[in-house]
């Protein structure tokens, strides 16, 4: 088995099973794309879901607005798409200009619809083993800890990073009482100590600042396994932009015993665990 | 100052400010206590409630049913408390009947009235940094701690137990970019090898297992901070009961730094923080 941990072989699992569920479906799924504004990257991510979707018979439709769009109104939209029974997921893209209240767009989705899962309503059943959506980077953690049939339980799991999307639900979810659970978990960020002290301890080290090349070799212990949730654009030497993780890929390399790439790794399972959560929505809450 | 964390003169501020704000309220909280069945533990506790609530004003209301009570019957009665306006809090107490379905009834609890924070949507709150309740034992491990002024910022913080209504709330509050907040947290549980290895980096230790005696001198460093959560009830030589902690007071006493007595210690604070959720819930959403 090679060193690194690629999402190839688990996307195509995931969009096969998709695919095939969706086969036998009478209702197809739909993924409403709440987009604000003109943001290229947001755009991107939007025609992304769009096209991979299509590949599975789920209709992603992307509904634009202006980047001046008042609070109220935005919320009516989305009232509209929590009414709208055709509609599975809705999904709010991010960045959102400054004068809108972000935590109030999110408590407006109806948590049945929030694929997304940042709903604090979802987020509490993460906590407390109940049913409903993993966000879905973490969901592409557990999945790629689960396709490489990486032992979790009883280890030392460090994960750097406590944002809301990564880091603390991440923690919770490798807390839980299951098969990919059962770690002692650490939490680092920026007012930690002795982080190098720490990283070294780790048997799996999760990388989530989004500090790009942060890891070097020396904060990790030989054959840990090291999953990379990073996804930085920087400038190389010849002023050309690349994408690169929190983890300085090259020199962790030899030391690790596996290691995710960046791209390629963690980001690429990411988007199917989305889609994931829209099919999931379809079967469940219909 | 003495070593032990003793809860006395937090409860005796807490109490007072309650009393004090109460003293200026138009309206008077009220909370309902649901109690099934005829455990004496769970009347001694609701009795002890309204004994608190009576001092600063707050009326206590316990509403009990027959251990046979069906699912649906306890859920309209949550439904007519919930409606009820003049009532502020709700909490049903343990151990329930096996009969009934424990999460179905938590969920059915209105959100803004679920004072022991057991709700999916008060924890995602929590752990999203949203507003709402916390759950009234983790509540008094940071009141504790803020008392008395120990500071956690970046230290480590081991939490023995991953439950649902202390370790894993705790270890999110502890996570918090907030003044009792900013740990490094690990979480450690019965699948966590090298246990002592592990207690014995922590700064702080907060134990939370509900194993009488656990935690060893030992299994602590020198000047660690020890917070017991543990209530147990054993016997002891001469047959007589007594209420200990998880940790073993007498053999940690000189190592730490500072410790929390059982009983005298989080436990007492619990129902302080249970009586504020209540005054809360008054405040802000009636």
């Amino acid at each position: 088995m090679s060193k690194k941990l690629i999402a190839k072989p688990i996307i195509k699992e995931i969009y096969a099973q998709l695919k095939d569920e969706l086969k036998k479906s009478i209702y197809l799924p739909n993924l409403a794309i709440i987009l604000i504004g003109d943001d290229p990257a947001a755009l991107f991510y939007a025609k992304n879901l769009e096209k991979k979707g299509a590949k599975i018979r789920m209709n992603v439709t992307t509904y634009k607005f202006a980047d001046n769009i008042r609070q109220k109104d935005l919320l009516d939209e989305i009232e509209l798409l929590n009414e709208d029974d055709s509609v599975n997921g809705i999904i709010v893209q991010k960045p959102l200009p400054v004068h809108l209240d972000e935590s109030e767009i999110i408590l407006k989705i109806d948590p049945n619809k929030d694929v997304d899962a940042f709903h604090p309503f979802n987020m509490g059943n993460l906590v407390l083993d109940g049913e409903g959506f993993i966000p879905s980077t973490s969901a592409a953690v557990i999945e790629i800890l689960k396709f490489y049939d990486i032992e979790v339980s009883g280890k030392n799991v460090v994960i750097l990073g406590r944002s809301h999307i990564v880091g603390k639900p991440l923690a919770n979810l490798l807390l839980r009482k299951s098969k990919i659970g059962n770690a002692t978990v650490t939490v680092c960020h920026s007012y930690t100590n002795n982080l190098p002290e720490i990283t070294k301890r780790a048997d799996i080290l999760i990388a989530a600042i989004g500090k790009p090349l942060f890891v070097k070799s020396n904060m990790i212990k030989e054959n840990a396994i090291i999953i990379d949730v990073g996804i930085n654009q920087i400038q190389d030497a010849k002023n050309k932009s690349r994408y690169v993780g929190d983890v300085d890929f090259d020199d962790c390399l030899e030391k690790a015993l596996l290691i995710t790439p960046v791209p390629g790794g963690v980001g690429s399972v990411t988007t199917a665990m989305l889609l994931k959560n829209v099919v999931y929505a379809l079967k469940r809450y219909r």
